[in-house]
């Protein structure tokens, strides 16, 4: 298998896996994300290094086809896990019309990780027995469905929404959920400079004003068990 | 930190992540679930070994407390992640109500890693902007609130509802939810024996007829592209 698209994880270099590390060990090429620890991106010792900012997607994509055609070892190393809002999907999609195979590495979430550091169980026994997971703004660039999320139950968890928490909280209240509701904003868990902020869903935009991203909020009961202390793995 | 919460990965042995294999090798104390794979607990060779199974929830934070307090080097390793509906809230509280601390060591979740292994990427920029996750029975063991389910946009994850699967799709397209949907039932990913099965919301319970646990439903437009070959990764 020449070309992986791989998870390096939320954000500490000890949370990526074990095949991971060493696929990016002994890659030729690797194509990284901003998002990725320089301490993961030093493992690839052999490699050509290619920053994936500032890229399009597109070029991305031309990239891992030009050297998985010519049987290089590449490594695609993206944050998180790759499919979870990572569009690892479009590029699998590009090898497979490109005719070339890759193995996918999934990654520690930064939806799943970055919560359970700060303590948090987005589902809980009794209190949260559903999950939500929206982006900040819906796939066509508008708004998100605020009518349809206010009745949702269970935990509501915002990714990449740090610009727009104060809109999304109005738009929630305004279409009648509790503004008394448990928050909490988790930004750079796993990475130096972690914070976390809490409040509720109405004062919560105002506590995360100057947070960082990437930034996670976390919107239900459960958000109520965020530790302000330091994160348990830093 | 003498006491560690750790997730193992959805089943093969090079998903779990290089911090919690460096704690499973070190260990005195394995305290390990049935879905982790026999490879990872023979890691740690220096360790008493106890399966969960059989145990009460009450009996292993008592477990984890007590060997805790005696300052062992105890890790709880927990399929997936342990906050994804792994009940990991419910030992940290124990450990923290004991006054111990403890480390946790976030997985990658059967969530996020199943469905990517299958072909199946659970956001799609334009398909999919939301995610919703269900277990088969919701907190208070009753059923799920279908009517809810059935508006809501974006991609339904059914974890652990095998036996409920034709429940839930009865369920669904009752409330008004479209027979048609893609559905997709992934059965053992990452592990020997791993079988994906498609069809629509009207046919999925029937097609995955006969699948064995741990197994991962998927509702939705992405649910499509399941690749009915075999893993990129088992």
């Amino acid at each position: 298998m020449s070309v992986a698209i791989v998870g390096a994880g939320p954000g500490d270099p000890g949370l990526i896996t074990v095949r991971a590390l060493e696929l990016v060990r002994r890659c030729e090429i690797l194509v990284y994300d901003r998002l990725v620890s320089p301490l993961l991106v030093a493992e690839a010792q052999h490699a050509a290094l290619i920053a994936r900012d500032g890229l399009s997607q597109e070029a991305v994509n031309e990239l891992l086809v030009r050297h998985g055609r010519r049987g290089r070892a590449v490594v695609r190393l993206k944050g998180g896990d790759p499919f979870m809002f990572g569009r690892g999907g479009e590029e699998v999609d590009a090898l497979a019309e490109a005719g070339l195979p890759c193995e996918v590495v999934p990654g520690v979430s930064t939806l799943t990780a970055i919560p359970g550091l700060a303590g948090i169980p987005l589902t809980s026994r009794g209190e949260a027995a559903q999950l939500t997971v929206v982006t900040g703004t819906s796939a066509d660039g508008g708004d998100l469905d605020y009518a349809q999320l206010a009745e949702t139950p269970g935990t509501l968890v915002v990714f990449m929404g740090l610009g727009k928490l104060g809109r999304i909280a109005a738009g929630l209240i305004e279409a009648g959920r509790d503004p008394a509701e448990p928050a909490a904003v988790l930004s750079r868990l796993s990475w130096p400079g972690a914070e976390i902020r809490t409040g509720t869903l109405e004062t919560i935009a105002d506590a995360a004003r100057g947070l960082s991203s990437p930034a996670v909020a976390v919107i239900g009961a459960v958000a109520a068990r965020a530790t302000a202390a330091e994160p348990l793995f830093a």
